[in-house]
């Protein structure tokens, strides 16, 4: 029986990526989900993500930036999964007061939530990789320092000490993951402020050609969505993880060319390199492999999907439901 | 004769404690100097603060938060003091909102106007060690690890990376300075929740008794808001210094008991050791000794103000004008 059995669970965010992935495993576990997203524009939220679901959870729509509504929809909530806002990096640079405001403001009014109306809650953090900036050496483990090299990591970083000052002096049982690059059903591949790889998917889905910045030789690693929506149960009932920040990671680091020739391997396009546009070029991070051993050595969790599996899976379902993600 | 003869500088937070001493500093400079102040209700601003040089500066009353007005307040100017601001650390906890608004939403608004209309302004940032939270090893370098145990040196942070960030994206000539604990002439000593260094003046200055959190055997380095503001001036003019993060610090740590010892050397006022309270203890770093030889040896700046000298003229200071500061 799953420790979510019956146990109520609010996922931020929910309607979005990785949240609607996530209330998706928690309603199989038989948890009572209650879903809150502002579906601001560009952001990735979509009813459709939960449309085999929406029967099984309760969806509020609001935005966390408004404090009195979260005070309610906290109360009584045993576990607290927070995968909303802004998440691209250019956007952070294009607007950084809506990304302060959907990554900060709201996390703060949302650990404030919890510390007033439920107390004992778990709360889960999904933040970022990004918070690192340039790795200085790879693989990056946590003591690596942070260093953003965009608004988003900026941002995303105050928000993870939020969490964890409010376990330190609030005793709030705040767990912060930091993903790498995620990838799998149900991703806004459509929006291309959300990263290479759904670019990557949704071009190569519709046959278009690919630009890709410098080399391709720049590696990443990558992990399908199960994988982080597997983490974050794991890390929410694992208490040795509270008041931690932890990184997650893939199987192994793959260059964004292997990234091509896999899809290569599923669909038909063309692909060619060509020199980064300066204003991507300053927020490029380069070579980036996270080390996640700590998370595994506290709760068992490695990544199962390797990336040429994951892709196939993710490709299968895109077609699928093509006449939504694609259009 | 002066660098900032006949330039351009605008102060924000210029009609607090530390604005309005480096007012003071530019005017006597020969600079054309532009306040701008919110003067919000515990953060320090008061018009008195600049009396004696009304004529000689322009003040704007305007919030950092309204970004439209800011826009224009920046244009034209050479030389950008950024010194509005939150700063005490209980009331951060009490109002995280608040302090996030006034310190980050601010700070994105002025970088963003900085870029758009003074680009080629140089932009000095008034952060705080607080930043560190405890020290792992004394004197704390800016190497050592930033784990913030309050949300105003959660928000300082971001503020910081902010200005670093538009340095490394945009060439803004922006430079961050890190002051410890501040005191001296128009300190807001009156309000309890400025800094025990303000309420032990106060007390001692009215006769009061004073309550000590701890043995009183914390050590803190202190340095006088003239050694702040010759520092925040020489910044602003070593090209060196544009786009680090710079410690400041004092001529030698001292313990709280010392401070008391000085004091009582002119003011008659008793006092005793109590226990923390808790929502202090949870917040208090602890000694605290910051190592300034980075920015010494960059500039040649270094702390003239001893302690014993610098508390005896800030209560000469405050006695002449007892009418205003210690009602």
């Amino acid at each position: 029986m799953s420790p979510f059995a019956g146990r109520k669970c609010l996922v931020t965010g929910g309607l979005g990526f990785i949240g609607s992935n996530l209330a998706h495993a928690l309603v199989q576990a038989g948890a009572s989900v209650t879903i809150v997203d502002a579906l601001i524009r560009t952001h990735g939220g979509d009813h459709y993500n939960i449309a085999d679901i929406a029967e099984a959870v309760h969806v509020n729509l609001s935005d966390l930036r408004d404090e009195a509504t979260l005070r309610h929809l906290v109360r009584g909530q045993e576990f607290v999964f927070h995968l909303a806002g802004q998440v691209s990096h250019g956007d952070s640079m294009r607007d950084p007061e809506l990304d302060l405001g959907t990554n900060c403001v709201s996390t703060i009014n949302l650990v404030e939530a919890c510390r007033h109306e439920a107390k004992d809650a778990v709360l889960v953090y999904a933040s970022t990789r990004q918070v690192y900036g340039i790795a200085k050496r790879l693989p990056v483990d946590e003591d690596h320092p942070t260093v953003p090299i965009d608004v988003n990591g900026i941002n995303k970083l105050a928000a993870e000490y939020y969490h964890l000052l409010y376990h330190r002096t609030y005793d709030l049982r705040s767990v912060v993951l930091r993903l790498t690059n995620t990838y799998g059903p149900r991703q806004q591949i459509r929006n291309t402020a959300q990263g290479f790889i759904g670019i990557f998917l949704y071009r190569a889905l519709k046959g278009l050609p690919i630009d890709v910045f410098g080399t391709g030789e720049q590696r990443r690693d990558f992990h399908h969505v199960d994988d982080v929506v597997a983490a974050m149960m794991q890390a929410a009932v694992t208490q040795a993880c509270y008041g931690r920040v932890l990184n997650l990671g893939g199987t192994k680091p793959w260059s964004l060319n292997d990234v091509l020739g896999i899809l290569q391997q599923h669909c038909r396009f063309e692909f060619r390199h060509v020199p980064f546009p300066a204003d991507r070029k300053i927020i490029d991070i380069g070579d980036y492999v996270g080390d996640w051993s700590r998370f595994h050595e506290l709760t068992g969790w490695r990544p199962r999907t390797t990336l040429p599996e994951g892709l196939a899976q993710t490709i299968a379902f895109f077609r699928q439901h093509a006449e939504h993600y694609l259009r």
